[in-house]
């Protein structure tokens, strides 16, 4: 990483205020992290003081924005946020890419894997398809027949497995597991014994899959994820069910089996959704929901089990009045038994 | 996967109402999804318009149901499900095997693999034992003295840490981890000293371990899952846990430390056990239960800390309608203040 | 593990009682679990019945413990747990250790890896360098330009992404991922768009890192954890949050992004913390409980949100008695429309 502010104006558009257009920068940082050499951004307004203090070389800011300190580089542009990610985006596109299959990696001779970069000890396996400017991560397993389109990159150690289908640009995180069975059984005989699992996972375009979580593949059918849905660490999808289109799913949520979510739905961390459930589009689930019921009207939920967050709001704050209300049923009481006595004396 | 209708008949034991014995079929789907090639079921009455509709190829129905369409192959079962499933199963141990070491698999001269199949990039190492029929996936790691039963599989990149010990047809799913240590430690001089983990793990035949879930092993002595017992993705079992047999433990449960469960008990989505308690044979915790104390009679338990589940059905009534509780209480007191006024003038 | 008597006594610093000093143990057992030919400990009162009913071979006991059985070799011992933990952790430091890379490894030419014991089939890539007397275990990645320091262990299967840095005694467990992206998307022209993560992860000196547990990469700058903080399995730390140092984080605990959690906070399983809360010093966290707010006073707190325990707890037992509760509030409303009519007849 080395640029000149020239190089960074181009890169995201910005206007230059003051300092040397030759200026070179080798790092990014916060601005209470930066030091001489690094590029920082004023997204908000709260970070002034941040601002004021910083070591930065070069800032990214808003034209209203003060000047800082002399000697400090400044680039004026609309977003310094969205600015700061294109910068950011560009220099990541320079990911070392080489259409090669390392030595170390298995390759089977029946896979296909033309202008992919498979790295080192990958296994893929026979009949596997890899799209063009593909990556294949270290200790990456793509198993029999799956499919995985152009552009992905699929990091270290995470795993698809038979006949699973991945569109473009998807991404994988290390450790993420896509196609492990259904969790179904039948109590037969005093014991549980395995449904088969038969069916795949489709992982749309744009899909992406944090580190270390699991999407079981279908009983038969495929578990969807719609195009452009992005999936946070050590969540568990269960089999058949179907997710739309850009939605959220953040952090130790599960979505139990044969469950279907609409577009555009927000699912906060550690929420849990019971089987064979429907939520529809533009659904927002706050932390920790639990949903036992089906959800067709959008807004924010909140509990266990879910309604209207205002609900669980006061819910909450009923729950959490709770001594007070008990001490004031006792008073009544206590009164009522007066008022009782006076009547009947 | 290729089969014609005499064949399903022969792994299902069903009767042929309507169509051609010598039909071919190439996949598996549900109602909605089948093409004209495809196998499907009619499992349960609700989806009766799914199969009204449906363009499936060959469909196993009860006797009873009506027949769909012209040219739709019907063969009558008792129970389309099981059925369904038997066909599966037939299909699925047609997963191929064979008893060799993958060229890039490591296997330690000392380890023994006879008659199991080592898939690319495996690792065996010293002193481990496999067992005949077992297949050890891609990525895998069976470490020092680490005993694999018979007929197992263990799938990509799952995780067997020294000395542990499974049984015969266990199955690990994707990124398993057997074996890890345990937390525990004792804070000396300001810092958490590591108590030592020196004992294992053992699973017993027909376990079966989630993707990504992790089961520690105990401090001394063994962490153990009874026979049977079948645990779900990302789910973390605690040091020197013992779980009975026959149980079902699903997605993101944790159970602590030295916790003993029964046999025969069902453990819903998102559950925590807190350490060294016991829970009781037939007992059934549901999702996002938080048991603090044994339970030892058998029963539905729900809520944080658990309870009988109606008792904690009750709890969620009472909190829900707290809004008009509270307003109630408020009209009360006013109209008691009435009342004592009243009296006094 | 081959001991005599004697040399268990100069291991742990405890005088004979009785027994013969040449005795030999080749185990380690829990009591209820050990064999003649094992060593075990008394470590709380509470297991008296199984020491005095105990096979074990040898027994570390304090100098009150009464004698179990003749022929059971007693070490009197001042702390048991203590004592047998240092027994444990010299017979574990004999892990068997040699500085070499395994030939089915991969290391990048350009990397450092001097004095570092490379098991099979790991990956170093380009410009990491790794300090002395450090375990790479199998299949493990390490990415470019990480850096990890001396005597570490980096389990099975566990990923280092690039630029991360590790201290010394760092330890991960199986399938750990540091480095991971963070959460982080603009919603722009109706789909999420990438928020580039280009910071690292840092972890100090005697971090520990449970198997499957996810660490996530800064957006930019680092996201930390401080010196000797253990975290347990399969727990979620989001981008750019900062961890004091020797903290306890349990099982299953998501902590969102840019969080700041300070010095020896206890964070019990299956807690989650919104995105840029503080949780200061010596603050411990229940199980399960959720935060959405900063905390600032050290104290033990609980629930969703969070509030001291024992207003929590006056809220469970207020919920758990809310139809009782009901109960009387339905019998007040009767008696004051009683009282009311008697007034007003």
């Amino acid at each position: 990483m080395d640029f000149t502010v020239s190089e960074i104006i181009a890169l995201c558009g910005g206007r230059l205020r003051v300092g040397d257009p030759d200026f070179r920068v080798n790092g990014f940082a916060a601005l209470d992290d930066a030091g001489p050499e690094d590029l920082s951004f004023l997204g908000n307004e709260k970070y002034i003081n941040d601002y004021l203090s910083s070591a930065a070389g070069v800032v990214l800011v808003v034209p209203q924005a003060p000047i800082a300190r002399e000697g400090m580089v400044l680039i004026d542009v609309e977003n310094p946020s969205l600015a700061f990610s294109q910068i950011c985006e560009a220099v990541q596109s320079k990911r070392p890419f080489a259409a090669e299959v390392h030595p170390t990696a298995y390759v089977d001779p029946t896979a296909e894997v033309a202008g992919v970069m498979v790295r080192a000890n990958a296994v893929i396996e026979a009949g596997a398809r890899i799209g063009r400017g593909t990556e294949i991560g270290p200790g990456v397993v793509i198993e029999r027949d799956a499919v995985v389109g152009e552009d992905c990159i699929l990091f270290a150690n995470s795993v698809v497995r038979e006949r699973c289908l991945l569109g473009d640009r998807v991404l994988l995180q290390p450790g993420a597991v896509i196609g492990s069975e259904g969790f179904g059984y039948e109590f037969v005989d005093g014991r549980h014994r395995s449904i088969p699992q038969v069916g795949i996972v489709v992982l749309e375009d744009e899909v992406e899959v944090g580190a270390n979580s699991t999407i079981d593949r279908a009983r038969f059918g495929k578990t969807t994820i719609g195009k452009g849905t992005k999936i946070d660490n050590l969540v568990q999808i269960g089999h058949n069910v179907v997710v739309g289109e850009h939605c959220l799913i953040v952090a130790h949520t599960g979505i139990a089996g044969s469950c279907t979510i609409g577009n555009n739905v927000t699912i906060a961390a550690q929420c849990g959704l019971a089987g064979h459930l429907e939520v529809g589009d533009n659904v927002v689930l706050a932390a920790r929901t639990g949903v036992s019921k089906s959800i067709t009207k959008p807004g924010i939920y909140w509990g266990v089990p879910a309604v209207p967050i205002h609900e669980e709001k006061k819910s909450v704050v009923f729950t959490r009045n709770g001594p007070a209300f008990r001490k004031e049923l006792k008073l009544l009481r206590k009164e009522v038994n007066e008022l009782k006595e006076s009547r009947d004396s």
